[in-house]
């Protein structure tokens, strides 16, 4: 794996006091220098619930900005949640890349970073390197379990789902996997992810923290059906963990244990233009159908372009912006894990 | 009315010969000084096909840039169609305001306008007033008929609809409503439209173009649901007309005429935060009823605003992005029309 | 004078009654599509307070977003205002140009363009042009008197002032003058503005209402004094015209009556540099001093050019931004009226 | 023609005298709020030199910003030129469109706006617009001739000439090429322009102004054989006009005279990508010919499309950067004139 | 600490050879390749002047752009020093983040990096880490002193005050705060900085170079008082070096030695708006008075935030901008040192 | 050297079988996390063609976007180029750094980066940090011979030229220097080069792989004579190296080997403004003569400053843009090698 350790000291600046009992809310406060305040900083929300002994958690949403069930549900979480129905510790952080979630984008509006690209980070990188170091070097070492849940954002729509990556440690696979199937979302989907490295995910395996992310609706919108399978999850995910009393929890929803077996699952767009697909959300199909086409409303007269699946299974995410450009997905295929 | 004659010279070259028989795929060259060629102009394509007598019919999509479902539909049409099958004169223009529909935007990348602000336009203005001055002083003075097609754009999402005023000429109303039940959407929706004094609609109105509209999908993709509306709506209307064979067109579609009654059917934000709507499009609801919330995801501790509808009726569209400013509408209501 | 009359029907839409007794807290919905929201408004807050006869004041702020003092003091008395202590009907908005105020900019950040060059405005322009025409096709019908209230915003810095203009009807000018002096800032400036064809106050005096307008503060930033001045000056003034009842003033204050007597009064920057002042606010200076030096940072081993004064009087206003560029004003000379 | 009067009072303040004899160095002060300058202006030097009777010529360049060889010539004959050597009335602004010309631009930085399609110009519109109208409503009433000198910019680069409008008027369609043929250039080309209904061009002919202008290089440089022409011309073009002495001219240079026979004359790029030119300035090509080549590196499998002249004659121009959009002119062919 | 050694080869090309007699006026030329330049560099004034044995002192400006007092008053040192009025070596740079300064702003319009967060700096990272790399790896090795003077900026206004480090090294300290006593500022300020890592201060402490800095005015523009407290104290701090003759130093003036005893002593808005500061530069303030509001002119009828001293002491600095976000501080107490 | 070796794992993915017979056509797929598409990725062309034993040969342009003539070239190449034409392997890239190449900019429109300047790169970079680490660490070792074709991109023109490194290991630069002997450019010019710790050329040094670059037009346009020298270039070069047939190259082209002896060979602007060039590119000059000079249109009587060369010699490039800064490179020298 590429992750260094992240030793250098964090310029995160938290009066949270973490061992102590009973609800904080406070910020995370992140050097920021802007040209009208040298010394400013930016304020990310941080709710901390600590009752007992128990396992802590790091429940956190918004490390892209434009995914947004997660904020909202862990927004909620935190103004609602109070320390005696806690067992354990209960960190929380509704919107932890919160410069690109006040932008509602998924990129920072101050570096142009993806925050789940630069764990485990650099004290002295730019904002989104210094937060993510925060994180790898601070949070982390406390954490037993991560919870960090995202959606298809502006570019995909997803059947909602959990995800976890495929382990080699099958104790920590199987744990994991069970936090997964007691959120309850449709789907588990367990990836070898492509270009992985530098993932909060990642940080959490090489750091022993079980964790598991999601997708929960996407589209640049608030589905929603993705904020019913967001708040029951999350209700289910702690109960499950014995972070929460089991009687808080809904009944359980059946999942189904899925994975993207190989690269061919994925189409893309081999050209830029207007993109419309053939299918919805979980809809079954079969390699070699059509998947959509590529229209050149600039060129009437030029054919579309038809792209097909390279693999058969049921239809994990689709394109969910107008416009692609060459390379971008438009189309990922799950299949039953094992 | 607010809209002054539109007089001047148009500054738009287009080589069509509107007279002549057959099909033409040609260009309208909208002069455009760039810092890199001063010459430059923007090239909207355009095509023209005249067979014999019969009406003539200006069918547009793209007046915004990110509405797609018109673009895709009315750019094939322009591919296929033969002039054999076509009685009278059709002018196709797939995406008229072309920079916004490349950029994939409402507003022009070029001079920030909403080319449905701008009409009749004016020939010393900004590229989107050139461009509404040409259809104004050169286009619909040709015309019978507008088929001018929207979809929800990037903010709204709607139930596939078509639009058009309600006209004190009752017998230019009825053959009005009668294009859009022809066309087949499951509303067609007349309205009394606020700030509409410089749209393409109230230019056809002042010039005696019957004239219908569309909302057929919305949050910046391309519907599927949206596209078979579009290209049945497109073959039905044009058969309706006698432009196509009536042949060619698909069984009829149920279309159900409604209105929108009165400013109390729009729902805004009154402030800005994340938008969460509670109901699905079409779904009936009552004044009073919890239409969605703002959430604080900067502040967790604060409650959320709820939004409650103001009158009882089908929701026709909801908010379709996360993130909304103050003033923004989040839910329109219609209901039967008398 | 340059202003044609504005007649066209306004785009904004505001659900005031401006008949009705007591207190209404409401806005203005001026039309701004944006490309997320395609029938987007921008809100301004407006506040109208009547109780029995009296005559009608609009007060107003923020014409400019980065003048300060008068968006608290007027926001301020439209929370705390309440219609018993009203006699006739105030008109309140403290951020007229509600888009530049929330950038804190002195020019919209939606078209650019500075709101005091726009009046009249026009239905058809931009959104500057749209909240210029609204005024004055609207609002100022109803009134008698104008007070809009600016400061010095971010390139200069004032003698806490207020401001009117040299009037031919020397009945007006000395009923404008009264309202200036009961203001009770240190000055009261009448002045031939150059380049006034467009502003607010030269539309107020071709519809016959009395205006003054103000300088109190600058250097964007919320000046202490000058919010003394403001806050009073505002009582005093309403208590003036009789809207407010005169117990409810501050005492009085004296004001001198100034001009700038003429175009060598103000001192321009002949190239951009780095503007060195010499003098404070108020000072008594004399012709052929050196008011402040340009240095060339850029290279030290120029020699500075030395800015001299073409004007004895004393010093209305600083430059109050280190940068300047060839052109800007860095100092303006007052003399007594007369 | 398009041009409407223009009569508004001028928000442009000069204090030249303009009947005044010697030689004035001053500048125009054309109003610029800035966020930080409200009431900064833009100063665009201008030096007015008169001696006694004769013509008035206003000689300007920069109309353009990123066209070079007349500003820089212009600019060295307003520093050296002395009263002396002048009969009538010289008004010499070498860079008119200033921030264009410090930005190196053909459009403004401000406005985004080309000068030369703003004429006659607006006292009430952006900066371009009023830059213009100070032009048509206060200079060109005082001239006689306009001699507005251009290149190829950064787009084109050109056979250097000077140019004029076909007229109508025989005697003053012969005294306009009797200038440019004294100005020595290559070619004189006489066109009929399209879009050139706001064009200065145009302006000084409705005015009764003989107006010539010229193409003097380009591609964004400056170019040594168009600087000679440049200097040359304009000593040979004033003494022409009997503004400076014949002895001060350098000797005459033969020019042909030429014109753009049609619309056809124009090779346009129907698709954006990277073009490469096949011929060189002046080379003489014949209809049908290849002129050059668009390639698409995006896409290297693709082949190249081949461009191909329209008529016979010379290469007027060439496009002087790499890249082409969709719709740009690519070269020009002249031929002789009658 | 968290600076680790910068030791790779500087990519800076300067001419000076430090080690000659004499004055020699050079440009830093640091790479900066711009798409219109690739061989670019940005050039930087540097000036250095030895005259026999002495200390070596770097003396700059300009590490913040918007900070101007130091700029001015250094830069016009370089241009009128001369050798025989130094003992030892001068090493003068007026504007060290020469593109901040040139922009005027805190950060650098090319990487957007504040260089004072930048160091010991890298030879391969971007332009402020080219620089700050050069300055730690070439400059501070040459050097016994550092004096890096600073201004408040655009987000702050101080008390004209030096400031340096609380160090461990008794002796040291001691030499620190005598010098910073020699310069004569109304306050010297010893800190224990918070996020200080990375500045240039840290830099010099390691490397065994005494330094101190200042604050010497604000808000974005030249300040007369900081003038006068900058030209004086350079020339005092100088001649106690010996670097300059004694004779030349303005009369001592009188230095309270403060400190900022605690993270208390900063107050923050703890929301974004308009900040109202209740106290003036200087002023006696004590734990638990109100020091400002946050007013919300976007709601004028919600109640203003009073924000509260957290520490008793005098008013170090206030904001200097009328808009504050989240997390900015408003105002820092300092305390007299022990 | 600078340049660290580059280990960690590549986050490029490319699907080429390098070790496969024939030719591929395939894209490298760099991940660029946008807005709108998450797993974006940006597709750069290769062609990979492999045919028995012979050397590997990395072809490139691109690495700088706004130099042409190469990116034509190679792409044609890849485009025509069948196996049985070829011995050995050559990777061909004809635009590498893809973004920069569609911008037409030689820095990325993605991190503002010369991928030129970030060799040997890293996999937790920015984009362009990426993609060089791709070619460093995956490409080069792979490699015997690169060829980086350049031009002058936007800022230079240059006499057509191929370039090298003057090397310490003789064998290897004789091998280096044959090479572009065969290349056939009129000169081949060796460089001791400033600021080379950060190039491709560098990085190929230091892995062992022989490595020439080049300079073969300029001015932001395609050179139909850098076109013909480079067209043949390649062939010659290719065939020299054994990886097309001798047959199938031109005829061979005198090169007189050149170098820049030392830095005064370089000639800078002083002060920014619009450069007049007095010479054309390949004139023979003396140290002394008048290069060219600066105008200040702005001041059109401030005198030019006249820039005169340092060394002489051969013009070998001339500044291709009118405006300079202070301290872009206006003109370089070269004399013939040893």
């Amino acid at each position: 794996m590429n992750q260094p350790a992240a030793t250098a000291k964090s310029r995160v600046i938290c009066t949270v006091d973490f061992e102590r009992e009973g609800k904080q809310a406070d910020v995370l406060r992140v050097p920021h220098s802007r040209n009208d305040s040298g010394w400013g900083v930016v304020q990310i929300p941080i709710t901390v619930i600590r009752n007992g002994d128990g396992p802590t958690v790091l429940l956190n949403g918004g490390v892209h900005g434009d995914e947004y069930e997660s904020q909202i549900a862990i927004a909620e979480l935190a103004r609602t949640l109070q320390p005696k129905d806690v067992r354990g510790r209960l960190i929380v952080v509704p919107a932890l890349h919160f410069p690109a979630a006040m932008n509602g984008s998924r990129l920072s509006p101050i570096d142009g970073k993806d925050l789940n690209r630069c764990f485990p980070g650099r004290a002295e990188g730019t904002f989104a390197d210094v937060l993510a170091h925060y994180v790898s070097a601070v949070l982390l070492p406390m954490c037993d379990v991560n919870i960090d849940l995202h959606s298809g954002g502006r570019g995909m729509d997803f059947v909602p789902s959990t995800t976890s990556h495929v382990l080699d440690d099958a104790a920590r696979f199987e744990r994991t996997n069970a936090l997964g199937l007691a959120f309850g979302a449709p789907y588990h989907v367990v990836i070898k992810e492509v270009d992985a490295g530098y993932t909060l995910m990642t940080c959490c395996e090489q750091r022993g923290v079980v964790a598991i992310s999601s997708e929960l609706g996407g589209g640049n919108r608030v589905n929603p059906g993705g904020m019913v399978a967001t708040r029951q999850g999350i209700a289910r995910a702690l109960a499950h963990l014995g972070v929460v009393p089991a009687r808080t929890a809904p009944a359980p929803s059946p999942t189904r244990l899925m994975t993207v077996p190989d690269y061919d699952c994925y189409a893309f767009a081999p050209r830029g233009g207007l993109y419309e697909p053939y299918h919805g959300l979980g809809d079954a199909v079969a390699k070699g159908d059509a998947a959509g086409a590529i229209h050149f409303v600039d060129d009437p007269h030029r054919e579309p372009i038809v792209i097909r699946y390279g693999a058969s299974g049921e239809l994990w995410c689709v394109r969910a912006q107008g416009h692609v450009q060459a390379g971008d997905p438009v189309a990922v295929i799950v299949a039953p894990y094992r």
